[in-house]
């Protein structure tokens, strides 16, 4: 009885505890040095992670660095940090389009801040950086679609899954190159990729190093589906449309809308119970809800 | 040590847990008070959740308030749950099959008993009782199969996702209204549809509150087929007859099977392992296996 | 605080547990008496379990007791235990294809050793001793595909699910007879079905015993593909072949790979997360990365 109770409440800190904001999955209790790290990564500059203004509750969020494929840079790194956390704090969002710059989205980290950590606990402590904040952003309650446009590679493959859809342009390609370096996924994508596609998709993906063209990604579940251009502007327009059919109702039900889901995706069944049941709190008896009751009314 | 052992029983106790019957998900830690909610769900009259006698191991449950397109009142929530604890001591039980009323399934709550419930807290304990009768009904030791008819909105989109399989007849849709009303599903809706579509899925549903159409749903792992009648009597027999194929065996095997595929649908693999090797002893050197046995010496 | 301390050093140890070698689902605290049983399995003997020598990473694992259409005996339990453990020594092992001998996969248990073990301890004994070898065997850090040729039935049919991917040859069935018996899976084989197909898909497996030929089983997900060849030394060629694609690296890198893809099948998305980093962490700067990293300097 006594263990049943404190049970319930181990459950029900963790059941709200990933929505929360600014909550990093790790601490020094797993070795993660993260003033250490923050400071080894400010030596490898280069590129910048760009936020647009806010467009009908959707905002555009570019990997720039386009000399290198948009290959993350130590200070990219830090800066898609200070990103996810603006993103968190934006009271008004529904959506979010991820691209990267110049017609192909990204090809992983930068060779020259790899060289440089290449102690297991300089990238270990790159990894736990990384996952925490590519967590963050999968868990924003924004509807997040990553258009990948050219390739996406290694960790710009990781990338695409920290986004709900993936939409691609014609002639795109998603890989995960890893085991061609020597490696595997330390971003969190191949947890992540196991969820999307499954274990066995996974492992074939993973341990193939397969090229995934538009087609074969729609067809595993990988991408939503192939825009009809590869023109960057208008491929993003596209995206933009393509959102638009699900940012239709009041930011605080969108947002509760991905935070239920969330849930479902993360936690086993009677947590996500508990937290559909919290949410939904949230929203029953609020501004939407009361408004369309008021119009429910007026129809009958 | 102490804490592994700790641990084992912990997880032993878990996944037997679930398996029981007439257990609550909530109790009066997580804010749950069952009593208080009943007598406000009691004050909602109108319609009634009909249980059919047995036929062949399969019962018919009907959610009957054709008025209002079988709306949940305060009672049918009420009697729904005491139907549920009918069917949990069913002994011979097999299948049951889940209908509404004249050719239309269920558009959630009646709106009267939620314009009365508007308060956060009667919201959420509202949810927590629908979530509790409904999460014992798909752990019911049954195949329960929903035939939807004309539509499920809502909380009739979400009641679907409590059984087993669904059948849809032609013309019939499915559709998580929710966003519409200004909510997100609350009975336990985007949990069990992120299990049964994946989150993808289940984001682009609840946030487009899609109409979902028997192709579309069977395309979606959603259903599994459309029955070639909308008819209401004859649809129901061919919902009968697509059970059938799965009931031909002793009650306790059946009972089962389900028992071990509610195990792998709701527990991490270890405790799913664990559940399937205690429910494999309630049949190993039982009737039907003896029997079966005894059958494969003559053939031999 | 000294809550979450305690939870975050429970789940890092849990997600690491399941890497090592040799370790057992079960032990005393479960009721398990693996000395007791194995005594008993030793008397039903009777066929074998055979290991291939190593070509190009990968070992051929058959399962021998053509008699009786490769059923397993007491002591071909206990070789496949043996047989496990060795593979988890292999320091150098990428693959491992399983088939059955004179073309057929295997039909289950040996119903002589299954009528002397009639009790329901010593039928929960066996399940736990199985179910603890094909845990570990699909848990090795190896791509294991199973090559069905002819039929697998009951406890071949879950034998299957141990491995990563089910090639199947023309006119082979999987099937899940265990109903027939008056049973359901104890060898693990519903939880890893569920786990492969969907709780839906298994649920209609089991309940309706259905038979899976290759075209339904690559439609369900349960099969890849079906390979070109019945006759048994082609159909391993064309098995060794499509395995081939997937081991084309380092052996350390490619039990990386399988290594991140466990995690994210049996553990929850931040635990999966955490055993990820961990394994990037034993392959970034080594020798495969190091090499990588080399050539790549080279190209550019």
């Amino acid at each position: 009885m006594a263990v049943s109770l404190w049970k319930s409440l181990l459950q029900t800190t963790k059941s709200r505890l990933f929505l929360q904001r600014g909550v990093s999955l790790y601490n020094g209790v797993h070795g993660f040095e993260e003033e250490a790290i923050k400071k080894k990564l400010q030596q490898f500059g280069g590129g910048s992670i760009n936020l647009s203004k806010e467009d009908h509750g959707i905002r555009v969020l570019t990997l720039n660095n386009p000399k290198q494929m948009n290959a993350f840079t130590g200070t990219m790194m830090l800066e898609l940090q200070e990103r996810v956390t603006e993103l968190e704090n934006w009271k008004d969002g529904k959506g979010l389009i991820i691209h990267g710059a110049e017609n192909t989205f990204c090809s992983g980290s930068d060779l020259n801040a790899v060289r440089a950590m290449s102690s297991s606990e300089d990238g270990m402590n790159m990894c736990m950086f990384m996952q925490s904040t590519l967590t963050r952003l999968k868990r924003l309650p924004l509807i997040s679609v990553a258009v990948v446009q050219g390739k996406a590679l290694g960790g710009g493959a990781e990338f695409t899954t920290a986004c709900d859809f993936r939409l691609m342009t014609p002639g795109s390609e998603i890989r995960f190159v890893h085991k061609q370096m020597g490696l595997v996924p330390g971003w969190g994508g191949a947890a992540r990729l196991v969820q999307i596609v499954g274990g066995g998709a996974a492992l074939k993906l993973l341990s193939g190093a397969l090229k995934v063209d538009p087609e074969r990604a729609v067809h595993l579940g990988l991408a939503e589906e192939t825009l009809p251009s590869s023109d960057e502007t208008r491929s993003l327009e596209e995206a933009q449309a393509w959102l638009n059919q699900y940012t239709k109702a009041p930011a605080e039900v969108i947002q509760a809308v991905k935070k239920v889901v969330t849930a479902g995706r993360e936690l086993q069944l009677e947590a996500a119970l508990r937290a559909e049941k919290d949410i939904f709190g949230t929203v029953w008896g609020g501004p939407a809800n009361l408004q369309a009751l008021a119009q429910s009314t007026k129809h009958k």
